[in-house]
């Protein structure tokens, strides 16, 4: 056994979910994460990736769908094909993530594993790696640790977790308990969370030894559990692709969140570092204007490589994926996506509301351009 | 001599002007009289075409840019060569419809021709025609006549013709007398003439032996009616294109108002028809809106064959020349229109800033869209 716990740390990215708010932009066949969404000329994977390797090297597994194979490989060329786990249908996290758990535990059982989502926005780096230091060491002594973000706002789209009395870990001196997970609340018991000062938005980041998550999840979904065990065994043979094609398809759906996080609180296994770092999940195009400091002196957010914006009177963002001239006129805090097969013209105050423009369309029939 | 001056009527379409403030539908190569801007299935030229055929028959011609020949002559296959005039060059209006006179004047001295521009939209047809023979009646009794608009609105954007006494001619119960022509008003200026009740809007409509045509062009404007009488003398012969290379490069470019209506009505020789029908230049993308009898059910109107428009508490005006689904949130009076290369989004309000935009397109050097 490896003493130091960071030496027996890996990452596991799941790159899952299609930013369906996102769209015309982020959509089925690329999604969110294959996306630069702050004009850094990165996509969200790859500065996840890059935000991890300091702390793992090339300890890094990647969920996500056979359909994003290539393109995933494009954005991280030293994944290898064995850290490279390709769901054939969308089974929700925690079999993703269980299955990470569970082949990382089959090649060393002493692992503590990380879960960091491919498409989230997080700086300055440095305060981000040292809370993933902090967590790694609490979970060296038995627990699943969340990274909880501190709130900026009273936000409703988020759960929060409640964090109970200081730990005393070595080397994590911000570690706490954690009373219970919340599920995302109105916005007057937001403000409320928000005043208290021990809730903490739910980022969905883990990192836990992996005997413990499966643990977890053997007591709270046993069939998921053997599915993911089964696999996982099978893994690094010749018989993985059989195995993932006869096992994979019927697994429960079930988040993380519902399988082990929630449960395990409840038990006292969970601790929580708290993230003082600045965290987006870039939850819709509102999120956009937000996320690109080159539009501090601008009232205008554009993104998109050889983007030809005519702006008068306007302010909002615009996301050009195609070289077209885009004229604007007297239009405030407008959103405009513009890409080859799809537009979609509103604004920052309706930028939620484009989920449900996705559901329409796919109701109408209109789904070649999802 | 025909003694029925309807015999001897002969119309004019110029079909120029790019219809700046309706780009990026309406621009350089496809101009606003190619284009179906009522959802009518009928572009603006070929509407025009119609709205006259009952009157003249075939004894049209048509004046526009050498680019636009084929486009005209698929709009209307009619149309003879010999009454399709080409400019090399854009040479203004009393050089357009000067040579359209020399030419019809060195056919037949006797012939009344009337000029109306290729981009209206007007209704009732009958009410328009009814119109035209009054003023050709008046034209008959040696007047330059002028069909004046109604005024509905104090509007800034056009000419007034104020109206003097009544005629008394024969077949014209509303023929009168025109005192002047008055450049576009301020809105008080534009409010005051709207009450008086002797303003009508200048249309730039007009009906005139072609002889009174030209013998006011000879006396404003002497160098541009020997340029146009030497084209029209070559005209029917082997040297059209000779004369017409060589000579129309060299024409003073000037308005027909400027070098014939206000000279003309300061001697008394412009009489005016009221024309007591619907009257709209589709000055811009606000007209779409009101021009568009299906919308006016629907909060949203959208022209454009075979265009994907999703709409969710949204209003306005959709132009499509794209097969793209088009996804519109929360945005009220919109204005969007999507061609191939080039996309515009304002407001109704802001319909008539898009000739700016063009301009500032024009100024940066992106005159591929324009």
């Amino acid at each position: 056994m490896n003493t130091d716990p960071l030496g027996r740390f890996h990452c596991v990215i799941p790159a899952g979910g299609v930013g369906t708010r996102l769209w015309p932009l982020s959509r089925a066949a690329a999604p969110k994460f294959l996306h630069d969404l702050t004009g850094s000329g990165t996509t969200l994977i790859r500065a996840t990736y890059d935000r991890l390797a300091p702390l793992v090297g090339d300890r890094v597994m990647v969920v996500t769908g056979q359909a994003h194979r290539l393109a995933v490989l494009g954005q991280l060329p030293e994944l290898d094909d064995h850290n490279l786990v390709l769901e054939s249908e969308p089974k929700d996290s925690a079999a993703a993530i269980g299955l990470a758990a569970a082949i990382l535990h089959r090649r060393d059982p002493e692992t503590i594993m990380g879960s960091f989502a491919a498409d989230q926005v997080i700086g300055p780096v440095d305060v981000f790696q040292q809370a993933v230091r902090e967590a790694v060491c609490t979970a060296a002594t038995g627990k699943i640790v969340t990274i909880g973000i501190r709130p900026t706002v009273a936000s409703t789209a988020f759960g929060y977790i409640r964090r109970g009395e200081r730990l005393d870990v070595p080397g994590a001196p911000s570690a706490t308990h954690v009373v219970e997970f919340v599920e995302k609340p109105d916005e007057e018991v937001a403000r409320g969370y928000v005043e208290n000062g021990d809730y903490f938005w739910n980022a969905g980041m883990f990192v836990a030894p992996v005997s413990l998550m499966l643990a977890h999840l053997e007591r709270n979904e046993p069939e998921l559990h053997a599915g993911i065990v089964e696999i996982a065994e099978a893994w690094d043979t010749a018989g993985r692709d059989e195995t993932m094609d006869r096992v994979w398809p019927g697994l429960p759906k079930i988040a993380i969140d519902y399988a082990v996080a929630e449960p395990a609180a409840a038990v006292g296994d969970v601790a929580m570092i708290p993230g003082l770092f600045t965290w987006d999940d870039v939850g819709d195009f509102a999120a956009i204007g937000r996320l690109n400091p080159a539009s501090e002196n601008s009232r205008m957010t554009v993104l998109g490589e050889g983007a030809r914006v005519y702006s008068d009177r306007a302010s909002g963002v615009v996301v050009s994926d195609t070289k077209r001239v885009i004229a604007l006129i007297g239009i405030e805090d407008v959103v405009i996506v513009d890409t080859p097969d799809a537009l979609l013209v509103t604004t920052k105050e309706h930028a939620q509301s484009v989920k449900e423009a996705v559901a329409a369309l796919k109701a109408s029939g209109d789904v070649d351009v999802l």
